[in-house]
């Protein structure tokens, strides 16, 4: 690692990668235009490391000096340690994990990048809520989905909250984000996936009927929270299949239907 | 509805259940101790109603005033109409949905109460998250929990996070909190319950093999994220059961498992 180097003004602008990190409209702009993302807290900066994200710096306040010494190798890759005060003051937020990174962005795979070799995706249409975005990434990890692909409209899976609630799976699960929607699911279906809508609808087939008959390459269609997929993409699919729920309830929150139907579509272990 | 009382005074002595809603530390107690709790936004309002909760006031920006005029027919109960400044000066945050009741809280059902007619149980352990809980009675209205079981450390589920989070099945699935913990699990199992305890560790039964050998009654033990279940708890269970994940993740975020762990344990439609 790099010496430390101490910083007492927050308006230093060596900080200026950190600042204001509670305006969503801000960060959401400028970290892409930037080429940067912010990974939060001691286990998510190591796995945004060990996946082969490039850091730009490291903020630290002095309790975590000692526990983070190892994290950053590379001695051209500056450490600034500030006081509690001075975090907050810069970041707009009590930083409790005591620790964050900048990070490089890495250009994004092609949609056909990461369906090589893929045999079960996620396809998210308008999921635009980070924690909601994070929580699939987590579950799709867990669950066995080789690869995610997102609509042009879907939020950023680098974005602070969406990467600490995914725990890091944004960086293992690999993701691409498609165009011409819904077009372009023609082409997962060429490329040889069945593609599931998943659906509140009770006349959809229920999932664990279809995880039973098809074995082979699938694509699961999942749309935002409210509204779900819209009638295109339902039109778009081979079938669409639904959660049971219990009488009176109108729908799962869409990263726990997502993590439902992930597990129902899992190959079951002899 | 009683006619609106318009109040511009953010320090107007009858808006005080609403002060400092993001004070989560003070708001706990409180909202304990005054026998009180908060719905906000007009689905979960008319869900609390629905459930049978009494209000004690609502609170309206005056966008909502036509929208909800028909929501509290209770005379007695009074209907604020403030400004967003005003809203935003005594809540300590930007009222977004725009309508917030005070809601009286009802005792809670004992433990032998709620399991009375139930097939299957959630039993919660150390689970203190307001987003956790909430989501969790979430999904487990969606799929087909009869009750749910608390321990003492577990976090309030009539809290304003864990609320929203719910979308109010905090008020239709029925729960009660359990002293003496662990030693009530026996009066679980003398019920009739088969007690399982959900766990990430490899060498537990999968837990689809567990719901194809048993219909019976069910009561599934599920722990805070991160730690999960205490060993005394895991060592009063019948059965330790897991959700298989793929190679190299160590865990499901807790609500996700729950949903997971719910829909597995579901009977299987023909």
């Amino acid at each position: 690692m790099s010496a430390p180097v101490r910083i007492t003004d927050p308006a230093d602008p060596r900080l200026s990668d950190y600042t204001a990190l509670t305006d969503v409209a801000l960060r959401r702009t400028r970290e892409v235009a930037e080429g940067l993302f912010m990974a939060e807290g001691e286990k998510v900066i190591r796995r945004a490391l060990a996946a082969g994200y490039p850091p730009r710096s490291v903020l630290l306040t002095d309790k975590w000096l000692d526990a983070m010494g190892d994290l950053v190798r590379q001695p051209a890759v500056p450490v600034y340690v500030v006081d509690p005060g001075v975090a907050e003051q810069v970041t707009g937020y009590h930083v409790h994990r005591g620790a964050l990174a900048a990070m490089r962005r890495l250009p994004l795979p092609s949609a056909a990048g990461v369906l090589a070799g893929a045999r079960r995706l996620a396809v998210l249409e308008g999921v635009n809520d980070h924690t909601n975005i994070g929580a699939l990434f987590r579950s799709a990890a867990a669950l066995g989905i080789d690869a995610v692909l997102l609509s042009p409209d879907c939020a950023d899976p680098l974005y602070r909250r969406a990467v600490k609630v995914s725990m890091g799976a944004v960086f293992t699960v690999p993701y691409a984000r498609v165009d011409r929607w819904p077009h372009c699911l023609e082409d997962l279906r060429e490329a040889g996936f069945r593609l599931l809508a998943l659906t509140p609808d009770s006349d959809a087939q229920s999932i664990a009927q279809e995880a039973e008959r098809n074995a082979g390459p699938t694509a699961l269609l999942l749309g935002a929270e409210g509204e779900g997929l819209s009638r295109r993409a339902l039109a778009a699919a081979d079938a669409r299949v639904r959660i049971p729920m219990a009488r009176g309830v109108d729908s799962l929150n869409v990263a726990a239907a997502a993590a439902v139907a992930f597990y129902a579509l899992t190959p079951r272990e002899p």
